[in-house]
């Protein structure tokens, strides 16, 4: 097939994504299963084209992967260890050459390609789940959603790039009012304090916390959540877009 | 030469290098002049070679330029727009082939190479500019200190690289306490304001600005400083280092 290229895809340069959702009170992260002979888990990647921004590349692998377009993404790290070759696929080489030629996905070249060493950009995407249908990437047996303490071990340095980019989370999750892409566009005060939980992984006062949202003044108040108990109603909000 | 290619460094990635120094109130950014039939003006770069981390790649470039080991520096972004070539290069290719290729310094498979789409990782550096000795690179004509806010119009994107990472810059500096790479050893409290007045450009009241930095409690005082009038000499602080 020669699919990857110099002609198509800049060398040695991929990207990798940490996707976040939420949902019952766990911060999730969505991943690939490789079936070779044992399963190998990685973060959703791919690489840039030789025409298409860096952004852009991003975009298009968010999308392939979980047909959203518009999701709140940003980069956080650049990885870049001569060591971050991936081993696991050269353990597994035959194996994995006599699939992939024999189903026709890959020819020698791609192989030679995959498995040079690659500098990675790590990109962190934030989604409402309830919209997300999990798209197969071209070499997945399937794609699932894992909690974020409870991943796998996955290939080479993924592991480490999900605890950067939850790093990075939380120090930006105040500051840019970011958290708000995770929840469905209308949510209780209880449930803002509940994805604030899982992201910290502590926690909150609840009335310090629901102060210091409501000071942030970035909510609308909309009308009560119908729950059958009319006097202990939550109100229900909207993240008001400036 | 063929000093560039696919053996020696990973293809169409490269590493531009912001370094910040700080003198007579005034925070100050390292760039080289390329002479060409008019003079063009570039951050410190280079490539990466392949048996070397992207950290290490920094590391050396920066080293190459000041003469320093040990400095402080940081990712702070990935520059990948397909548009970033270098035009100025592009325009002046006949007068640039010729004169490189005369010296001897490039041959065409190395201007080919330069001369394709690179995405670059931006990395920025603190240095106490009292201990540079500014080294030109390959191509340089000079290279010298510019004050931050009156720097000349650079290649490609390489300005907006400079906002950027004063944008970090700003970010970080509180919370990291990293400013005081950018002082020598020991310094009076009317430095580290000058300096922190310097970066985020604008002034700082004395009482309180003195107040919220001894409260991080991260400076050790010394003896007072000697200016002659020894009544009104201020102390010398240091920074301690965790």
């Amino acid at each position: 097939m020669k699919l990857f290229n110099e002609q198509n895809f800049i060398n040695q340069l991929s990207i990798d994504c940490v996707i976040f959702g939420y949902k019952e009170q766990e911060l999730k992260v969505l991943i690939s299963k490789i079936k070779i002979e044992t399963s190998i888990w990685t973060l959703p990647g791919g690489f840039i084209m030789q025409e298409e921004s860096i952004n852009n590349a991003a975009k298009r692998i968010l999308e392939e992967r979980t047909g959203l377009k518009d999701i709140y993404l940003e980069q956080f790290r650049v990885f870049g260890e001569p060591s971050r070759v991936n081993h696991e696929i050269y353990e597994n080489i035959d194996s994995l050459k006599t699939e992939w030629l024999a189903k026709g996905i890959l020819d020698e070249n791609d192989i030679n390609w995959l498995t040079k060493r690659f500098v990675s950009i790590g990109y962190y995407a934030l989604v409402d789940i309830n919209k997300v249908s999990p798209q197969k990437g071209m070499l997945d047996d399937s794609v699932e959603w894992y909690n974020v303490k409870e991943l796998p071990k996955m290939i080479m340095d993924h592991n480490e790039m999900v605890l950067f980019a939850l790093e990075t989370l939380r120090q930006n999750l105040d500051q840019k009012l970011i958290g708000f892409n995770l929840l469905p566009e209308t949510f209780t005060m209880k449930e803002v304090q509940e994805l604030y939980e899982a992201v910290y992984d502590k926690p909150f006062a609840r009335n310090n916390f629901q102060k210091k949202i409501l000071d942030l003044n970035v909510l609308e108040r909309l009308e009560k959540k119908f729950t059958g108990a009319a006097n202990k109603a939550p109100y229900l909000y909207r993240f008001r877009n400036q």
